[in-house]
């Protein structure tokens, strides 16, 4: 590997006023490390976007609603960067707590917990998101559930439904409106599992555990090319890995975490990896980005702007 | 704080031929950091099963059948240590495919991932799986999905119906035939699901993925004390942590992972964060072992058996 | 803590072209997890570096310049952000390289280290340095050194007088040329404590290990409030944090790390630790920012230099 | 890659009463993941220790006496097995405190730091340490020091010194007694260092900050063969590592981290990283082994135990 075949590093130059994409560009001329990675992340998530022929999948795990990327993921999803969206019920459960007009709050790390729960705060790290959302989710929820009774039901067409009733701008309303597949196979795992708990008590609810699965193999085979996004691992990851790898294997693969690869689970391991099953293509190009995410998605989405009209 | 209200670290010393338990309790004395940690796991994890008010829900997520864990989790089930099993897709497909004959090898975590996908193996991390369980997996289950027809089904039922079909030792069997509750929300996350995806193309299956809400609730609710261990986090954790949430706060918490919680998921929280919520009581005895959990639980079950008949 | 006490969680709102101080302050009324800690981490140093009775010491360890962040170091002492800098005699080592000619270039994490070595290259991460540097490094010194002999040093003034012989734009000619007091109690632990190695094998060397404690107790002494930054841990930070301890408590500390508080140790430890030594002022402003620093640093620098002057 | 060629993964079995080195065949079995490594880990020190050809560098960073290993620590060296010891001051001065009759003790990482500082406790994570140690420290260390005036000292002549004068069992004793030579770059970094610093305020003390490389090195370039053991990073491990690069490449390596390796620093880098280098040798036996060592070094110790007589 002679000198003219490796690039020199171009250590990052900074300036007054200078624009996001303009500092990740300085990252790309430096190529290293966490900065040659998220510039690189940057660069591989422009590409699949201005691919025509590519479709996104965006799976996120995490506190990202509770950590202020809201607003930044419905964009994500409005502005058509994002073909299918697979989440967790969490994600779900605070947007629609936010869509109803509660908010999430500014509180810290090292609270006494015993305290918070007396005051009726529930932390997540350092966000707090106030119990008396939870009848406020009932109040929401009960009258769409029961027109949801007589039929059956997929997951999606479940979250489509949910997100027609929903008025605010939101996660939710957003996939319904455009019509984007949004997936949450753990569905149950979350505040709104908990009221459809507490409806089916009285009532029938008959929504599949299993039928999502045609949806989004069905795209991923119909799609000429695919990229994928990870936000966080988990099921999201998981889920949209294994439909890459019963259809075909990705083109464009970025991976933010800060789970370790080491303990083996599928949510820290880079991207690589899924090569060996046929998730990814040999030559996709793909990165894994070491980064918390409400550091690494505003950066990257700011940046994206600037690229993509 | 008076030094006679602190006690002192006694030096952890090792004696050869010392058994793993003598060592967990060296780790006792010496109290701090992992050591401190890995040996109040033990002491909580053993009061919890000796606690005969007390429901133990174990929550894992990870690779642990790949990671060689498969024959400690059929036996913290076989020996009655756990009451309720919470666990991710991925571990119930990969128990099966040793169920079925096959096996996970030793493999190499900086493999070249296109010499081992045109090889027939899939990594993860340094464990090996041959991609022929694929076939393996659909014979032995499209039999058993066929004879699900016609009814509806739980998840948990869906996953005690697998396990009566299952011949080998194994976690599906083990749950089946001790009626050991079984919980996998995300159950279509997995190469089980791929098989069902196969089986759905052309047959109708009723498997509800709200319904199982009820009965862990209702363990939840009838349990007079309960415990909780959680291997690893995602969706095994949180769904514990929701039925504690709401039916009773848990008065044990033992957590092994390696998750961050700066970034904010429910992953890596520590375990006190769910006071704030009412997951846990105020006086309950919790500990966060960071620690890989491939080499936590072989300590650990080793030290239980010698402090539990 | 009724809810006008807390804030609420303001989601970061990207635009089109928007600088990085606007993105670090859309983080900054988010407010929690990575952004939140990232923009308090920007308000401390830019409120450490504007207070004028405030004396910034800067303890830095780990890749920074193999990892592209040279020229923001430098700046950040030639604009006189940094009063006091300590680090590591890689970092000193890595800067000389460059000074001299040479480069660091862009590589890749998962490369053949064996072949690497055949062709000459140093791996660090992703980042390679050509050996070809040693001699380099060996034609520069010999005459420093050899003009050393004869007189006593600390390490500080070794430091400077290698910096006064540097000709080129580096961290070392500039602490040379502004006189900032640079310390590195670990020197010989570097490709610059090698070269003395050679250098001794036939000479009289007198640089001592611990005089330089006498200057930096003395700033620190005299300063009338501190202030901390610490990029990575080790030497750099407990060196500056016994300073702390052994004078006045700081008031302002901000940290950057990837490390983990678990396993104990003083790299991983976070800020508030430091309250219990007196290293750290009760009411002092402090974050623990968990990032890669080579993202945090590019953001924080451009976004200071849109705040300070 | 045929099947023949890579080994199955034996699930754990642990059983009643198992030794710890039972456990850890156990883990070698399995051969994956944590398990996998720790096992590798304990194999490659044994080989390292029983081959007569092999000098072990021992390099130790991190909380190790704090966190309730001295007893290991001292052992290590008792025993012959390792032959050249690389630490941290803090690690001798901690140390130092225990061997003139004071303890730590068993904290809380979550307390109230402010109260702990008036409470006079200083914190590293969940273990305190009085702060009453300082006089002791001052008053054994400062006829020693005076005893030294008048003639130059490497540093490992001078911590030789100290542990002459240490009555007690200790690291700084056995190291003195047994002529093991003790390496400690940064010792001007510690509580001994600040101790003194108290002293040549009236009193000159010349201590060499680089002769130690001279014997360093010459220990590398004459032993047969080397294998190195790294608790922790930092400059520990980098000053050895370099001794390595500088002389012959290291035949068995063993690392012990929870420090990441993306941010490109020494700390968490692989150890295959160094053959890039001249470090480590192409054929090597190495190990990543990502663990707290306060669990890693008791199984290990004590599995090494019941191998080695």
């Amino acid at each position: 590997m002679k000198n003219h075949e490796v690039r020199k590093i171009m250590h990052v130059i900074t300036r007054r006023g200078m624009t996001v994409n303009e500092l990740v560009k300085e990252m790309s001329g430096s190529g290293v490390m966490g900065a040659g990675s998220l510039a690189r992340a940057v660069d591989i998530t422009e590409a699949m976007i201005k691919d025509k022929d590519c479709t996104v999948f965006l799976g996120q795990a995490g506190a990202m609603v509770p950590g202020g990327m809201r607003e930044i993921l419905i964009e994500m999803l409005e502005s058509g960067w994002v073909d299918v969206f697979v989440t967790t019920g969490a994600t779900l459960t605070h947007d629609l707590v936010e869509a109803l007009g509660f908010s999430h709050y500014q509180g810290n790390a090292d609270a006494d917990d015993a305290r918070l729960h007396r005051e009726g705060w529930d932390r997540m790290y350092d966000s707090y998101m106030p119990n008396e959302v939870y009848p406020g989710i009932e109040d929401f929820l009960s009258p769409v559930l029961k027109g949801m009774v007589g039929r059956e039901w997929t997951i999606r067409e479940f979250l489509w439904e949910i997100g027609k009733n929903v008025k605010s701008r939101s996660l939710l309303k957003v996939c319904s409106e455009k019509k984007i597949p949004v997936f949450c196979p753990a569905i149950s795992d979350s505040g709104i599992g908990l009221q459809v708990w507490g409806f089916i008590q009285k009532h029938k609810l008959m929504v599949s555990a299993f039928d999502d699965l045609k949806e989004i193999l069905d795209i991923a085979w119909t799609a000429k090319k695919t990229g994928v996004i990870y936000i966080g691992g988990g099921v999201p990851k998981n889920y949209i890995q294994q439909a890459m790898q019963f259809s075909k294997q990705a083109a464009y693969a970025v991976q933010i975490t800060t789970d370790r690869p080491e303990p083996g689970g599928s949510s820290g391991a880079p991207m690589r990896e899924g090569i060996s099953w046929g998730k990814l293509g040999y030559d996709a190009k793909h990165v894994d980005l070491f980064c918390d995410a409400t550091i690494a998605l505003p950066v990257m989405h700011a940046a994206l702007k600037e690229r993509i009209q």
